[in-house]
Formats: C-alpha cells, structure tokens, sequence
C-alpha cells in the first residue's frame, strides 16, 4: 500500500491525507469569543428591536433564533459552501474557525460532497428564510407559521442527515468522546438545530391546522390579504 | 497498490468493488413491467376510491400521488433501508429491482451512509405521512395542506441532495449519458421527486397563508376542531 507524503495535522481520521494544511494562528479562546461574541451581539439587537414592536417574550425568543440562524447560515456556513476548497491552508477568521470546528468532524476540511451540499443548501435557502420568517414574525405576517414551518424543515433534515451519516460511518471524522470536539462541537451545537427546529414545527404544524395563523399586522387583522 | 479479489459486475464505477455480487436472473421487462404495474394499480385504485369521495380531479391527482409515494417510500425504499447490505446478493424480486436501479446508482449495492440515512427517512417518516397526506386530501382535514407541505419539503430535500452529490461526485456511479440509466432511471425517475414536490410544497404555502385550509369535512366546515 503506498502512503501519500502526509502532512502533519491534528484531525481525524490519523491517516487523513490534508496537503497544505496550515495550523490556526488565532487562540482558540479568540475565536470562540468572536463566535459567540458575535451571536451574542446579533441576539441582544433583535431583542431590543423585537420589543419596540411590542412582541411577546415568546415570539421575542422565535424572532431572535431565527436572526440568529439567518445570521449562522448565510455568513458562517456561506463561508463554507464557498470556500470548503481552500480552507484547511487559510488564515482569515471564518477560515480559522471551520478549521476549530474540523476537530470535531473533519468532513469539513476535505470537501465531503455531502457536507459540502448541505452547507450550500442550508447557506443559499435556510439562511435567507430564516430573515424571512424573523421579518414575518416581527410583522405579524401570515407568512409567520408557514415559513417557519419550511425553515424548520429543512434544518431538521439537514442536520438530522449530518448526525445520522457520521454515526453511520463510526464517528471516525473526529476523536470520539473529546469534550470540547465531539461532545461540545458535534453533538451540543447540532443538537441545537434538532431540538429547537422539532419544537419549531410542531408549533407551526399546530397553528396551521387550528387555524390560527391570521394576519395579525395592526390594522389588518381579519383582513384576507 | 493491491486490488482486492474483483467480483465481475457490470456497476460503475468499473473498478468498484462488490463482493457477493449475483447477476439478476429475472428479465429486465418483468421487473420493470412489475413495478410500472404495480404502481399502475394503486393509481387507478386510488383514482376510483377518490372518485367515490366526489373529489374534484385536481384533488383527485394529488391523492393518487401521495398513495403511490407512500406505496414506494414504504416497500420499495423501506426494502432498501431494511436490506442494502445483502441486495447484491439477494435474488429477491425488490432486490432484483435495486439492482438494475444500481445501473444508475451504484451507491445503492455499496451502503453509502449517505443514501441509507436518506432513504431510511425517505421510507420511515416520508412513506407515512404521504399515507396521512393523501387520506387528509381524501376527508378534506385540516390537516391535508400543513402533511402536503411537510412531506413534500421532506421529499424535495432529500432528493436535491441526493442529485447534487452524485453530480458533485462527478456521476461517477452509472455511466453518464446511457439512455436507461442514466437518463431514465438516474434523471427522469429522480426528476419527478423534485417536480411534483415543488410544486404541491407553492400549492400548499399558498393555501395555508391565504387561510383556505379550513376544514371542508361534511357536517364540519369551519368547525375549529
């Protein structure tokens, strides 16, 4: 068996092949303050803004996970979908943080066609839905429960996919049972994008068919279109 | 480089490797005469049972295809789900069935994670629910458009995906261009999986934000539950 001249890196599989693999220069704390920091920004803004319309705290709670997902998709995962070619050599924040998150699933450094599908789907069509159901949400729209319905869907089954695949391949794309790469990154952090879109579409599913899911714009309520 | 001992097959790509493969010993026009036809009966049953409902032909359309999607989610994907690891062997008429639709896709005879995960979804939530879908058409529920648009979104995604990484992978399962496999099986089967979908997911949100979902049960129109 010939062995490709390996170039020395922290990921799994041990024998993965990653020619030009440049490691981080950013400190891990630095990029996952940037990240939350950043999220944490983006939840306080809307927040603050989804109260100046008067929203109830659970719709404040909804519209804020969507602008967070908008937020999530498009720029961190639209990284991704067009840059998964370059990133395991690159050194700009986004790049630094795929390469942190690739300790927990690699897939993400080697172009894996599936991940690299996924990410492109969840970055071009969840992540502007998710600014349309936010925005829908804010305005009381009858888009509100139908669109959240889709977004919700697709994270679902995207993410759903994602899990099942690499359990089905034996969890070999990173150090199973690591605290921070496995437990943390791949199964805390998508375990997000399960739990809260399921909780999502039962309550979408349930307020299409009670028929609650009226136009509730001031001035416009009852009003068909 | 060692080659493993090579099984003869007709698969791509040339050099894949498929232990335990068995030619089909049933003909080609019986096995597709049998599924063609049996998909042909739940149509026509299906069209005479709504008929007997008085659904217009419209709804009519829509019910024939969730039975018959629920129909080949359920038996034939949920076969595939059950038993891709001995389909190459096996001398079944469903495994028989696989392994022509492997002409196409040879990722059907090699386990690929990601087409087992797909299709265990595609056999265990999607074949259900269209059942649930079509019968909420069939008794004019509340429920018919909010199933028609979880089970079409499922249906769509799943099947994008799945085209998208066999052309990211370079169509390298089949042989590119052969007019049944490729075309017929790969693309024209799959095609119709991504077309009716789409266009029952628009038929859906648009009933369920223009708010005519209500309940058009006999004896129970705009009765909330």
């Amino acid at each position: 068996m010939s062995e490709p001249q390996a170039t020395p890196h922290p990921y799994y599989p041990r024998d993965l092949s990653l020619p030009g693999y440049r490691p981080n220069r950013v400190p891990l704390s630095e990029l996952l303050g940037l990240f939350f920091g950043l999220v944490a920004i983006v939840l306080i803004g809307t927040w603050i803004l989804a109260g100046r319309y008067n929203k109830p705290v659970a719709d404040r709670i909804v519209i804020c996970w969507f602008v967070a997902c908008g937020f999530i998709h498009c720029v961190l995962e639209g990284y991704f979908a067009a840059n998964h070619e370059t990133l395991v050599g690159g050194g700009s924040y986004l790049a630094e943080m795929w390469k942190e998150y690739g300790h927990g699933d690699s897939r993400y450094l080697t172009s894996d066609p599936f991940v690299v599908c996924m990410e492109t789907i969840t970055a071009v069509v969840d992540g502007p839905l998710s600014f349309a159901a936010a925005i829908a949400h804010l305005t009381g729209s009858r888009h509100r429960y139908p669109l959240q319905l889709v977004v919700s869907l697709c994270q679902l089954y995207g993410d759903t996919l994602y899990m099942c695949i690499e359990y089905k391949e034996g969890f070999v794309h990173g150090e199973f049972g690591h605290p921070l790469h496995f437990w943390f990154y791949f199964v805390f952090l998508n375990l997000f994008w399960i739990v809260v879109p399921l909780l999502l579409i039962i309550q979408a599913y349930r307020a299409l068919v009670e028929g609650t899911n009226g136009d509730i714009r001031r001035g416009s309520a009852k009003k068909k279109k």
